[in-house]
C-alpha cells in the first residue's frame, strides 16, 4: 500500500510538467495547417494502434486453439505495459536530448519544457504516434515465441523491449524527428544519412531480430522437429486473413502517418506502400503455387506483409515501379526465408522473423538502391549506409535479446512445462478455454475442472 | 398501405426544412478550419459507429454459441431504429431548445431554422456525432440483459432510450453543446458547472443503469445462482477480446472527437484516454492475478473498457499522471464491482452494470478531484457538483428502468421460455444457427427441423 | 528470368514519368484546404480498402467451412492483382483522356503529364481513392459464384474486371471525375447528365450484372435445388455480421469521401447514407418478419447493404426523408429479389446480385426522382437519364460477362470438379483446412494428410 501512495505521489509530482493548452491566437493558415497535421497524425496512429488487433488475429489465427486466450492476452498486455513503460522511460531514451548521438535523456514522463515558441502540445501527439510504432516492436516478437512461452517471462521481456532496446536503437535513427522539442540533437545513424522512413528497420527488424533472439532461446514447440519438419496448422486461417487486413489498414497509417503532416507527400507514399502489399502477396502466391503445387493462404498472407515491411523504410523516397519490384521481391524472399529458419529449426509460429527480420533489413536496402529512387542524384554509397544501419540493428537487438532471454531464463523461466505445453496455455496460465462451446479435436481429453477459479467462484 | 402512404407523406414533408449546401466564398483560413472541423467530427464519429461492432463481439464473445445470432441482431437492430428514433425525435429533445433546462423541443427531423450566420450544414454533422452516442447509451444494456430476452422486448426498450432516456438526461448535461443552433439554452447540469467531458456520465452511466434496473427485472439466467455462483463461460474469447481491441480504437474518436473541433487539444485528451485504457487493463489484470490466482483474460479486457470509461468525463481537464491513477483504479474497481453485483445475484453476462454504470459515476467525480486536475484553481466545491449529476443520472436512469421494463413485462413479456432459454434464443427468436458446420457441445441434442422458413423453403 | 528482367525494366521505364514532389510555396488557405482534401481522399479510401475484409467476412460467414481459406484468399488476391491491374492499365481507361466519351487512354502506371499549374500529386490520392472502388466492383463477384469455381479461372476473371469492365463502364460515367488531368474531357453518360455520385450503377450494379452472368454460367451450387429450394446455411454468422458492419464503416469513406474534398457537404452525405443502411435493416428485418415468421438475420444484414447500395447514387441529392423511404424500400426489395432469383435457380450463396445488381439499379432511378431530390427543380426528365445508364451498364456488364465465363469455361475450365465441390475448396484448391482443431460436421471423413504440402513438409 505504501508504494502505491508513493506511485500515486509519483505520478502527481511529475504530471506537473504538464503545460498547459491555451490557443487563442487570430486563426492563420499556418495554426489551421497545424490543426490538420494534428487530425493527421492523431488518425493515423489510431490506424497504427488498431494494427493490435491485426497481430493478435494473425498471431491467434495461425496457432492452436488450446493458445488462443494466452496469445490474446499477450497481445493486450505489451501494448498496455509498454505504453506505461515508454512515456515514463522509453520516450526520454528515443526522442530526449542526445548528446552522445546513443541515447537521448530528458522529456520522461513526456514532460519537459518546452522550446520558446514551439506548439506545446505536439509532444504529446508525437508521444501518442510512437507508443504505436513501439507496441508494434514488442508484440512482433510475440509471435515466434508462441504457444510456450511462460506468461510472466512475456510481460518482463515486452516490457524490457518498449523500455530500453526498442527506444535506444530508435534514438539512433530517429532522435531528431522530434525537432526543436529536444533541441535539435540527432542519433549517430542518421547524422550518416541513414534512410528509414518509416522504421522496415527501426521498427520491425528490431522486433524480428529479437524474435530470432527469444526462438533461438527457447527452442521449438514439442513434435515440431521431432520427425524432420513438422508443420503445425493454425486452429482459425480466416481470422489470420482478417488480421492481414487489418493490419494492411494499419499501414496506411503506418507509413502515411509518418510524415506527421498533412501534405501532399502523402499520396505517394500510400500509393507506394498499397503497391508493394499486393506485389508482395503476387509474388508470394505464385512462389507458394511454384514451390507446393498449390497457392498457400498463410504463405500469401504473409507476403503482404513482406511487401509492406520492405516498403515502409523507403516509401518516400522510391517511385512506383520500384515499389511494385520491391514488394514482389519481398513476397518471394520470405518463403525461402521461412524454409531457411525452418531447417535451422528455428521454430517461429508465424513465420515473424522471416517477415519483419528479413524483409525489414532487405526493405532497408532497398532504401539505398539508385535504381528505385525517385532522386536521381543519389549515389550508391547510400547503400553501404543503409547497410551499416541493417549491421548495427542486428547487432544490437540480437546480441541485447540474447541478453535478455538468457537472463530471463535463469531467473524467472522462460518455457512453460511439458504437460502445460500439450493441455494448452490458456488452462495453464490463464485458467480459461478460448472456445468452452465447442470440441476442439486437441483438447478433449481436457477437464474443464481445471477452468479458471474466476469462472468457478463459489 | 395507407399508413405507409401517410408515413411517406410526412417524411417528404419534414425534409423540406433540410437546408440546401452552398459555399462559393473567398476561401479563407477559418473556412479551411471549418472543414477541417468537419473532417474530425465526421471520422471520429464514423470511429465511434465502429464501437457498435466492438459491442457485438465483446458480448457475443463473452455468451453462449446458441446466443450468438440474437446478439448480433441486437446490437444491429439498436443502432438501426436507434438512429431513426433520434433522428426524429431524440435528438430534438436533447439539443433543441431547452426552455426549462430540462428538455429540449425543437430541430425534430434534424430540420429547423438556422440562426443567422450560423453554418447550415452543421447540424447534420453534429445529429451524426451524437446519434453514435446515443447506441452506445442503448447497446450497454442489450450486454447486461443478454441470453434470456425476447427479441421483441429488446427492439421496444432500445428505441425507448433511444428516444427518451438517453436525450432528456443529455439535455440536462449537454444541451449546450449545439450552441447556437439551438438559441444557445443550457440543461441545469450544465448550468450548475457539471464536468462530463465525453459522457462517463451521460452515455456510460445511463446506459450502466438502465442495465442494472434490466437485469434486476428479467432476473438471473437459468442455472446462473443455482449453487453458489455458476459461472457461464462465453464461448469465444478471441472475439471478444477483438470486440475490446475496436471499442478501444472507437473511443480515440469518442473521447478525441467530442472537442468537434479538429484542433490541439484533441493530442492530449487522447494521450489522456490511452494511458487510463493501458493502466486499467494492469490494474485488472494484476488484481485478478491476486484474486484469483490467475490473469483472466475476461476481467482484464474488462479491465481495458473500465479504464476508458472512468476516463471519458474527466480526459479533457486531469494531468497524464492523473489519468494513470484514474484508469489504473478504475481497473481494480471493475473487479469488486463485478463480485459485489454477482454477491446480489444481478446477473449480468458482461459485466455491463460494473464497465459502464459503477466506471462511469466514479470516473465523473474523479473530473471533480483538484488533484488530478490541469487547472490548479479547480476547488473541491466541483467534487459536489459532480456528486450531483452522478446521482441525477442514476435516479433518472435507475427509475426511468424500471418503470420500462415492468411495464414491458407486464404487456408484451419480457423473457423468452425457459424451453427456449435452453435451446437458445437463436433457434427460438431467429429460426438461425450460428454455427451450422460445428457441434456445438451444448447444441448437440438440437433439431435442425427448427431452422428458419427462410433456410429450409420448399 | 529473361521475363522478369525485362519486366523490371518496363517497371523502372514507366516510373520515370512519376513527377517529383516539391512544395516551399508561402502558406495559403488555399494550400491547406488542398492538405484536408488529402487528408480526407487517403482516409475515406482507407475505409473503402477496409470493405475488402468486410465482403471477405460476410462472403465466408454466409458459407460452409469447408471453403473458407477459399473464399479469403479469393478476396485478399482480388485486391492485389486488381490493383496492379488497375495501376497499370485500368486507371488509364477509366480516366485517361476519352476522346470518344467511350474509354480513357492515358495515365497508364498511373504517370503522364501534368498540365500546367495542376498538382503534380493529386493523380497518385486520385488513383488510390479509385483503385479501391475497382477492387470493390471484382470482390462483388467472388460471392455470387463462391464455393464452386476454380480458383485459377476467379484469379483470371477478377483481373478482366478491374482491367477492362469497369473501367471502360466507368469512363461513360466518371471520367471528367479526373478533372484537368486528363484535359477535362468527360463520358457519353456524364454528358447527359447522368446521377451516380459514389457508384450505385458504375461499382454495385456493374459487379453485381456480371455477378449475374457468372451465376448464370457456372450454375447452382450441388444440391442446391435438387428438392425444390434446399438452402445452405452459413458456417459463422456472426462473422458475417462483423463483416455488415465493417462494410457499413467503409461506406462513410465511400460515400463520404466521394466528394474528394474536405467541405461542409459531407456531413450530409454521410447521415444520408447512415440513415438509408439503418432504413434498409428495417425494411429487411419487418419484411423478413412477415414472410418468413422470424426476423432472420441474414436478410436483415443483406438489408443494410441494399439500403447503402441504393443511397450510394443519390446520397448527394436526396432528402433525409428521401433517403430513409429509399433505404426503406431497398430492405423490403432485396428480399424479393433474392426469391426471385431462388425461383429463377440462379445460385447466389450470399446474395450478391440481389444487393449490388438490383438494389444499385433502384438507387441509381430514385436519385431521378424529384420527389426525393433537394434541388426543386430537378424535372423528371432526369428518371430517363438515369434509365439509360442503369440499362447501359447492364447490357455492358451482363453481355462482357457472358463472354467472359464462357471464355474461360472453354478454355481454362471455371467450375472444380464434384469431387472437389463436395470435400471443399479448402483442400482441392489450396491444400488447406480453415478449422484445423475442430470438427466441422461435414469434414469429418476428410483426410488430413490431404494438407498442403507447406504444412506438411519434410
Amino acid at each position: 500500500m505504501r508504494y502505491v501512495l508513493i506511485l500515486v505521489g509519483a505520478l502527481l509530482l511529475c504530471s506537473q510538467g504538464w503545460v498547459a493548452w491555451a490557443a487563442s491566437d487570430p486563426l492563420t493558415a499556418e495554426k489551421v495547417q497545424t490543426n490538420a497535421n494534428y487530425v493527421w497524425t492523431l488518425l493515423s496512429a489510431g490506424l497504427v494502434f488498431f494494427m493490435q488487433a491485426g497481430f493478435a488475429l494473425v498471431e491467434t489465427g495461425f496457432t492452436r486453439a488450446k493458445n488462443a486466450v494466452n496469445i490474446m492476452m499477450k497481445n493486450l498486455m505489451d501494448f498496455c505495459l509498454g505504453a506505461l513503460a515508454f512515456w515514463a522511460v522509453g520516450f526520454a531514451l528515443m526522442f530526449g536530448t542526445n548528446a552522445t548521438g546513443f541515447f537521448g535523456s530528458s522529456w520522461y514522463f513526456v514532460a519537459d519544457k518546452v522550446p520558446e515558441g514551439a506548439d506545446t502540445a505536439w509532444p504529446l501527439a508525437f508521444y501518442f504516434f510512437q507508443v504505436v510504432f513501439a507496441a508494434t516492436a514488442a508484440t512482433i516478437v510475440s509471435g515466434a515465441m508462441a504457444e510456450r512461452t511462460r506468461f510472466v517471462a512475456y510481460l518482463i521481456y515486452s516490457v524490457v523491449i518498449s523500455l530500453v532496446i526498442y527506444p535506444v536503437f530508435g534514438s539512433w535513427a530517429w532522435n531528431g524527428l522530434f525537432g526543436t522539442w529536444n533541441g535539435g540533437t540527432k542519433g549517430w545513424l542518421e547524422q550518416l544519412g541513414f534512410i528509414d522512413f518509416a522504421g522496415s528497420t527501426v521498427v520491425h527488424s528490431i522486433g524480428g531480430w529479437v524474435a530470432l533472439a527469444g526462438a533461438f532461446v527457447i527452442g521449438p514447440r514439442i513434435g515440431r522437429y521431432d520427425n524432420g519438419n513438422q508443420a503445425i496448422p493454425g486452429h482459425n486461417l480466416p481470422m489470420a486473413m482478417l488480421g492481414v487486413f487489418v493490419l494492411w489498414l494499419g499501414w496506411l497509417g503506418f507509413n502515411g502517418g509518418s510524415t506527421t503532416t498533412a501534405n501532399t507527400d502523402t499520396a505517394g507514399i500510400i500509393v507506394n506502400t498499397f503497391l508493394a502489399g499486393a506485389a508482395g502477396a503476387t509474388g508470394a502466391m505464385f512462389t507458394s503455387w511454384a514451390a507446393y503445387r498449390k497457392p498457400d493462404m498463410a504463405l500469401t498472407g504473409n507476403g503482404v506483409l513482406a511487401g509492406l515491411v520492405a516498403i515502409t523504410a523507403p516509401c518516400a523516397t522510391v517511385t512506383m515501379g520500384g515499389s511494385v519490384i520491391i514488394g514482389a521481391f519481398a513476397g518471394v524472399l520470405v518463403i525461402f526465408a521461412v524454409a531457411l529458419f525452418d531447417r535451422l529449426k528455428i521454430d517461429d509460429p508465424v513465420g515473424a522473423i522471416s517477415v519483419h527480420g528479413v524483409c525489414g533489413a532487405y526493405g532497408t536496402l532497398c532504401a539505398g538502391i539508385p535504381l528505385f529512387a525517385k532522386d536521381p542524384s543519389m549515389s550508391w554509397s547510400q547503400l553501404g549506409v543503409q547497410a551499416i544501419g541493417v549491421g548495427a540493428a542486428f547487432a544490437w537487438a540480437l546480441g541485447t535479446g540474447l541478453a535478455l532471454f538468457f537472463v530471463i531464463q535463469a531467473v524467472v523461466g522462460l518455457r512453460v512445462s511439458r504437460e502445460e505445453e500439450t493441455s494448452g496455455l490458456d488452462l495453464g496460465e490463464h485458467a480459461a478455454l478460448a472456445y468452452y462451446d465447442f470440441q476442439a479435436t486437441q483438447q478433449e481429453n481436457l477437464q474443464t475442472s481445471k477452468m479458471a477459479p474466476a469462472q468457478q467462484q463459489e
